[in-house]
């Protein structure tokens, strides 16, 4: 389910710059619960907060869907 | 706003399909009204409803969000 594949992905990309959970969401304005569910795949996510977390991971939408 | 962009370029590769709102809504099963919103950018529509379009215009999600 794209949730679930999008979660892993954005964890995935976080933690690869050396963020926490809590740092990342406090970066770019997200509560954290819900920033954490959104990685666990539970959230049918909206483009504008997908949007607000490729900007916080540096990369554009299209990069952050490679291969999903 | 990406709910803008997003919308326009959704726009855009259904009419290179020759498709109407009414058809590719239909074929997609989303509401004609809503479908129609989404192209006008009105909705800050939700992951699984980018990927019913996604599919329903046979590309992939990167591609999707290409230059967007």
């Amino acid at each position: 389910m794209i949730t679930v594949e999008l979660g892993k992905k954005i964890k995935q990309l976080r933690m690869k710059k050396g963020l926490s959970q809590e740092k990342f969401a406090l970066e770019i304005g997200m509560d954290r619960t819900y920033f954490a569910s959104v990685e666990a795949g539970k959230r049918n996510i909206s483009i504008c907060n997908i949007k607000k977390i490729a900007d916080g991971l540096e990369i554009s939408l299209s990069e952050l869907f490679e291969g999903l």
